[in-house]
């Protein structure tokens, strides 16, 4: 589990292989069981296979090869309807989002969470016929993985963390 | 993998047995490898065992009993210094505490994410004399679960995920 969560990478390539339903299924499943506040819930998702939507959305945002190399995209929005406190909802979609995306790399598939995207977010909703009411959080691409694996870092332990009080490092 | 996603539960009563630097550290290194934008990394934690500072802090939210039971909190910040994008900067905070608690929960620990005590902000900041560039985004509560195991539910996925477009059901 702990491994997992370490060797969880980006990925951006992906082969032509397609997702079947039940993997998608098991996603999304991965994603609704998050925590959020007052178990408001507040994720909304569209699975998105279709080539010609994929090639529209590829158009939202800079990253449009990664999204046209992937058979599937999710869409994750926030319910503004749902929101009680906008802060907490955001911490639970990227609850949400992370177990997905732990989801995804524990069935040897690959993904990356778009962000950027989110400058032409209006343009998604348009695409995808989402309500105003919907704000769109992300967008995950997602696929079998080529096989060309990155590296990543991270800031070390004690640079992040403290012991009993701020400034007395963890170690 | 999808199993501990779906079984984690909140836990809010805890023994007296206290957790270990060694646990606490494969808590943390689980949370820094959670993705951010432009890998930004904008979480901060402070680590707190010591009793005097526990029962300060559960003066801070309703639910003190919780919190005075834990032999451990960790208190999770958003360095508003390393923030580019508050949304964005959000969502990586909520993927940092989901790892965390997997990881807790696969070491067969509990925890119970605590955000009501945000009201209380400032005067966490004061305890743990964090500095005002940290903003507190949550506290955990952890150790060794009683045993007492509460249920919980989610929406159904028809419900909040569409396929192509909204408004047709996934299913």
């Amino acid at each position: 589990m702990l491994d997992a969560i370490r060797d969880r990478r980006s990925v951006r390539e992906f082969t032509d292989e397609t997702v079947d339903d039940q993997t998608i299924t098991a996603v999304l499943d991965a994603g609704r069981w998050a925590p959020s506040g007052l178990n408001n819930q507040p994720w909304r998702f569209i699975v998105i296979r279709d080539v010609g939507t994929i090639d529209r959305i590829s158009q939202c945002t800079k990253y449009s090869d990664v999204v046209r190399s992937a058979p599937l995209l999710i869409a994750i929005f926030i319910d503004t309807n749902a929101m009680y406190d906008r802060t907490k909802d955001v911490q639970a979609i990227g609850a949400c989002i992370q177990n997905m995306l732990i989801a995804i790399h524990s069935m040897s598939l690959g993904a990356v969470w778009l962000g950027e995207i989110l400058s032409q977010k209006e343009k998604v909703n348009e695409i995808l016929d989402a309500p105003d009411s919907l704000e769109l959080m992300a967008v995950l691409a997602i696929g079998h993985p080529t096989g060309e694996r990155r590296a990543s870092t991270r800031k070390a332990i004690r640079e992040t963390a403290y012991k009993e009080r701020y400034d007395s490092p963890w170690e």
